[in-house]
């Protein structure tokens, strides 16, 4: 089971649905066209950017099959399938595995509060359902669960899972996280990490892969800053990653997710707006959104 | 629009269901028997407890139904109907309605952490989607959204929404929360407690309802303390709260919601266990939860 599908530059797109919660098929393939242009190196379908917790089983099966039907052959789809109850992961799972996914993404997903040993039941079990590799979904902010390196470790011992994808940290503290990775880890096993605004530190620390939300939507500069990485040039990462700063300031200010939308929208590309009662950024806000993409595209 | 619905004991059983989330009607109508028993001032259905998050909408209705059929019509059933998309928990404050419900409990699922804005919208949607009356279900531990005095004010002004369900703090701190909520709403709006273990100060300090985990399985003590504390007699409350202290020590040490199943299959009520990922008790906390439940139940 190949850990190198976890490797690079992973695009998160937002999925533009309708109110009612109906993939918008036409706003999710000009999304993934930009991402083809680009080569991005996976795309990482219905992730929390993809507004996977919010999407019934059947609009999340249609969801890969747009992707399956766009993304280039030679471009992994990787496919969230975290929920609540561990049948319904596993429901999704292999409703990926069918649509032609080559990898999952799967979160603890929780309301009650859940223990090490309940997610490690929950991930084997899921793990157990499905051919394909899998990787780790450590967030924090939205499941409410962290993974331990213990956790992880136990868990990279099982088939199929490969890879985690863990949120960055300044790049200050990088190896405080990923020290006790390493030592906790087969070699092989791919750590990747999510959170824009810090993922140039954790590339050039040695991070496998950017799980990355702008790379959804702005794959060029996000790829360019991963293969920068990759080169070990910190001059042309920093470079990159200082064009990308009005960016980020976004991000933390306004949430990477609602900013999304409205990039999205500045770009044409759909009207969709994300699910209630989530709600779309102010006009004051989406034009901020748009003035700092129009010196990024331009 | 009467927020005495919100007063008193409103007791939460478990929702029993089989692997696959069908809820075991057997095992709730043996639950609500009890209740009627005892005469609890209401059912709190499909609460935390009662595993609502886990549940499709066509079971959530199953359990309205089997519940409007089984409560004593002088017992009013309060259905929780959160949900993570607004137009989901409208289908489902309708479908309670509809099949009977007198009141609905509302928390603030969230996935993507949620704002005030959206959750006033959000509320204030899914309350003019119905004629019931609406309690708030602030209830950070799960939803990992709270609500300042501030929110629940605005809220306040809104038609239908009525009552609050705040998590309890112990009795020396409970007046730093009672206070700015009595001084931000309007005197008939109906400020109530969860959290078993500090009930007691809470009903004392003029809590007007108790929305008890314990009132689900063990009525007769939780009426007995609501009772008690409503008519003023601290020691009467004292000596109740003292003999459910070996209960309290395994909700804070198990967790109130993993320790009712244990409870409930103890009593022979249900077989089931609580949706997978989450896991029953081990068997040597399962006897401890048997051996206090004997004492307290003989």
């Amino acid at each position: 089971m190949s850990a190198s599908l976890f490797h690079g530059l992973s695009a998160f797109p937002i999925t533009p649905a309708d109110e009612a919660g109906h993939v918008e098929e036409s706003g999710l393939t000009l999304l993934l066209d930009r991402l083809n242009a680009a080569k991005v190196d996976s795309v990482g379908l219905l992730g929390s950017t993809g507004t996977y917790a919010y999407l019934s089983r059947a609009e999340r099966l249609r969801a890969v099959e747009i992707a399956i039907g766009t993304v280039e052959a030679t471009i992994p789809v990787i496919v969230g399938v975290g929920a609540l109850r561990t049948d319904d992961a596993i429901d999704l799972a292999r409703d990926a595995e069918k649509a032609g996914a080559s990898g999952l993404l799967l979160a603890p997903v929780s309301y009650t509060p859940l223990g090490d040993e309940e997610v490690f039941q929950h991930f084997a079990t899921v793990a157990g359902s499905t051919e394909l590799p899998l990787c780790i979904y450590n967030n924090p902010s939205t499941t409410h669960f962290s993974f331990s390196p213990t956790l992880v470790a136990r868990l990279s011992a099982v088939q199929n899972i490969v890879a985690l994808k863990n949120p960055a940290v300044p790049a200050a503290e990088i190896e405080t996280v990923l020290a006790p990775l390493r030592s906790a880890l087969p070699e092989d096993f791919a750590i990747g990490f999510s959170g824009d605004w810090n993922a140039a530190g954790a590339l050039l620390a040695g991070g496998k892969a950017w799980y990355s939300v702008i790379g959804g939507l702005l794959p060029v500069p996000a790829l360019a800053l991963t293969q920068a990485a990759q080169a070990g040039d910190r001059a042309e990462v920093a470079r990159i990653d200082g064009l990308l700063q009005p960016l980020w300031s976004l991000f933390k200010e306004l949430s990477s997710f609602r900013v999304m939308y409205a990039g999205a929208n500045h770009l044409g590309l759909t009207q969709m707006q994300p699910p209630r009662p989530i709600l779309p950024l102010s006009a004051a806000d989406q034009r901020r959104v748009a003035e700092v993409l129009e010196h990024l595209v331009v």
